[in-house]
């Protein structure tokens, strides 16, 4: 399977997990919509900072 | 591998290739960028609309 962990950057650059496994992610104006293979679904407040599949890490910033 | 495949989106709503196989994606001001498994790179007007990961699928939007 393909889907990515999604994780956020804190103040200090740290990485956080936020959801494991997700399929489907939807940007918005202010926050990022986030649904995983088990059907939970999470939005986020942040950006997009950067994807790389291969290594499954999705990157969301404040 | 788990890279996907990025389309961008028309006025009429058809959805064209732009890139295979990509494996890292930054989102800019107004642009994204993308790089593939093949070391290939180009940047992109538009945002990101939506990503279905397990259909390999990103979808860019102007």
């Amino acid at each position: 399977m393909c889907e990515s962990n999604v994780y956020i950057l804190d103040a200090n650059g740290e990485r956080s997990l936020i959801m494991e496994s997700v399929d489907k992610i939807v940007p918005g104006e202010k926050d990022v919509y986030l649904e995983n293979i088990f059907g939970e679904r999470k939005t986020v407040k942040g950006h997009i900072k950067e994807m790389a599949l291969v290594d499954h890490s999705i990157i969301l910033a404040k």
